[in-house]
C-alpha cells in the first residue's frame, strides 16, 4: 500500500501553492478567554470551493502525466470533493466526470456544473454510484480520484497543517475533524515531521463514531447508519487513511450534536466567519472538556464553510 | 479645525499595529466573474470587536497623555464604537465610561459590559445622551472620544486602507461605506497620499443618503429619519469628516435595500465570512452598476461583522 511521506507533502505544496489560497490563520481573544488556551484556526472555509478538499484535488489533478490528464478525471461524490475536483480539472484544462446521486440537492448539482464538470446521475445507492463510475471510466479512460483514500489527495491535504505550522511555529496540540480521514492523515504526516512532540487529536460526532471505534479497537469499523449534523463526516475511513491514523494520531474523541451547534455558533458570532458543522467539531470537543487545552497552544483546522444559509441550526 | 494628514495615519499605525489585527485581504474568483473586475476585500469584520472602529478607538486611547489617560475616556454610543473604546481602554488599563440609551438591545449592553466598561444608562434621546455624557465627564474628568468627528479616530481608521494598499499595491478604485464619515475620511487620506490616481468612491443606502446629498450640494445636510437595514450608517457626517470628504472623495453613490441584502448574501455564500449589512453597501453599488468597475482593480473595505444571527434578512 502506497503511503505518502512528508516529502510527498512538500512536493504537493509546490503544486498547491500555485493554485490554492494560502488561507489565513485567525484567532479570537474572547474564545481564548472562554477555553483558557491559545487557539489558532486555519481557515480552510476560506479556501477555493470553500473547503480544504481543493488542496488534495489540485495535487491529484496536477500530478497526472500529460497522457493520463488528457483522458480526464472521475469520481463519485455529491459534496465538496466533487466541486474541488471539477475546479482543479478546469484549471488544468481537462475533463472532470462526476457521478452524482439523482436526489442530490439542486444547490450542489449547480455548484458542480458551475465549475464545468460533466455530471452523470445515478440511483442514490453506493452500488449504483460505484457501477456508474466504473462505466464512465470504462468509456472515457479517465483516472479515478478517490476523495480521501488516494496518495496524492492525502499529500495535498497535508499542506494545510504545513502552512499552519510555518505561520505560527510551535504547537502543543493540533486538532482536526475526521470523516474519511483524508484531512486527518495529511495533517498527521505534516505535524509529526515538523513538530514531533505535538499531539494530534482528532474529533468525531458521537453519532458517526466509526473512526473513534476503529482507532481504539485498532480494527477497521465501517460507518453504519451515521447520524449527525456534520454532514462532511458521514463516511467510513479509507484503508490508507486508517493506516496513517493508527501510526501517527494520538487520540480520537467524540462530541454531542448540541456541542457541535454551540461551537459552530461561537465561531460564527465571535470570529465572523462561516463554517459548516463539520468544522465546529474540534472546538466542540474543547468545550466538552474532552481535550485538556488549559494554557496550551492549539492549532485547529476549520475544514470548510459550505452549507445552506436557509437551514441554519440556530 | 484640526485635520489629520497621512503623517498622522503613519503615527497612528505605529500604535494600532501593536494592538489590532492586521486583517486579511480576501478575494473571490466567483464574485470577480460576476462583476467583471478584480475585487479585494479588506476584512475589518475580522478585526477585534468585529469592526474597523477598534483602530480609531485604539489610536485615540493610546495617544492620550499619561495624566489624561488616568481620568479615563468617555463616549455615548450603543454600537461598535462603544465596544471598541471599552476594549482599547481595558488594554491601556484605564476606565471607559459609556453612556447608552436604556432601550439598547441586551446583546449590546452585554458586549460593552463584557469589555469592562462603566455604563451609564439614559433616556433614548440625543439630548439625554449628550447631557448624561456631559455629566459623566464633569464628574470624572474623562476625555470624550467622539466616534468619528475626532482627529485621532480619523487617523486610526486610515490605517485600514494603508494596510490594504501595502498588501495589494495599485488600485484603480477604493470603496467604503459612509455613515458618520470616520472610515471614509481616513480611507481618503491614506489613498490620496499613496495612490494619487486612485478614485475613492463612497456608497450609502438611499434610505440614509445625507452624505450623498451633502457631497453633491457641497453643503452639510443632516441625517433625518434615516431608514435602512445598514444600521451602522444612520448618523450624520461629522464636521471634520465632511471637510476631508469634500476635499478628497471622488464620488458618493446610493443603493437600494434589496441590493444591500443581495450583496450581503453573496459575500456570506461565496466568501464564507459574516458581514453586517453596512459592509455590503459597496458591493451593492457594483451590482447595481452605479460604479463602473469593468476590468478594474478595486479595493473594498468591509466595515464590520456584528449582527444578530437570529434576525437575518434571508
Amino acid at each position: 500500500m502506497n503511503i505518502p511521506t512528508f516529502t510527498d507533502v512538500e512536493k504537493a505544496h509546490e503544486i498547491v501553492q500555485k493554485y490554492a489560497h494560502r488561507t489565513p490563520v485567525l484567532s479570537s481573544v474572547s474564545i481564548n478567554q472562554i477555553v483558557g488556551a491559545e487557539l489558532f484556526f486555519k481557515c480552510e472555509n476560506l479556501q477555493k470551493v470553500g473547503a480544504f478538499k481543493f488542496r488534495g484535488a489540485c495535487n491529484a489533478v496536477f500530478s497526472l502525466s500529460e497522457e493520463d490528464a488528457q483522458k480526464g478525471v472521475a469520481t463519485h461524490s455529491s459534496g465538496n470533493h466533487a466541486a474541488a475536483l471539477a475546479l482543479a480539472a478546469r484549471m488544468r484544462g481537462i475533463a472532470a466526470h462526476i457521478v452524482m446521486p439523482e436526489n442530490s440537492p439542486e444547490i450542489k448539482k449547480k455548484a458542480v456544473a458551475g465549475y464545468g464538470a460533466k455530471i452523470t446521475f445515478c440511483k442514490p445507492t453506493l452500488q449504483a454510484r460505484e457501477s456508474t463510475l466504473a462505466q464512465v471510466i470504462e468509456e472515457t479512460g479517465a483516472t479515478e480520484i478517490h476523495p480521501y483514500n488516494n496518495f496524492h489527495v492525502i499529500a495535498g491535504q497535508g499542506t494545510a497543517a504545513k502552512e499552519l505550522i510555518e505561520d505560527k511555529d510551535e504547537f502543543d496540540i493540533i486538532m482536526a475533524p475526521v470523516g474519511g480521514g483524508g484531512l486527518l492523515s495529511g495533517t498527521a504526516i505534516s505535524t509529526k515531521q515538523l513538530l514531533p512532540n505535538c499531539k494530534i487529536i482528532a474529533t468525531e460526532p458521537a453519532g458517526a463514531d466509526d473512526a473513534y471505534r476503529s482507532f481504539h479497537s485498532k480494527k477497521w469499523v465501517p460507518s453504519e447508519n451515521p447520524k449527525t449534523i456534520a454532514d462532511g463526516l458521514l463516511t467510513s475511513l479509507g484503508e490508507r487513511n486508517f493506516a496513517i491514523i493508527l501510526d501517527k494520531v494520538d487520540d480520537i474523541v467524540t462530541v454531542s450534536e448540541d456541542s457541535i451547534v454551540e461551537a459552530m455558533r461561537m465561531i460564527w458570532e465571535r470570529m465572523k466567519i462561516i463554517i459548516e458543522p463539520s468544522s465546529a467539531v474540534p472546538l466542540a470537543a474543547i468545550l466538552e472538556k474532552k481535550v485538556d487545552v488549559q494554557g496550551k497552544k492549539v492549532g485547529i483546522i476549520l475544514s470548510g464553510g459550505n452549507l445552506d444559509l436557509g437551514k441554519l441550526p440556530f
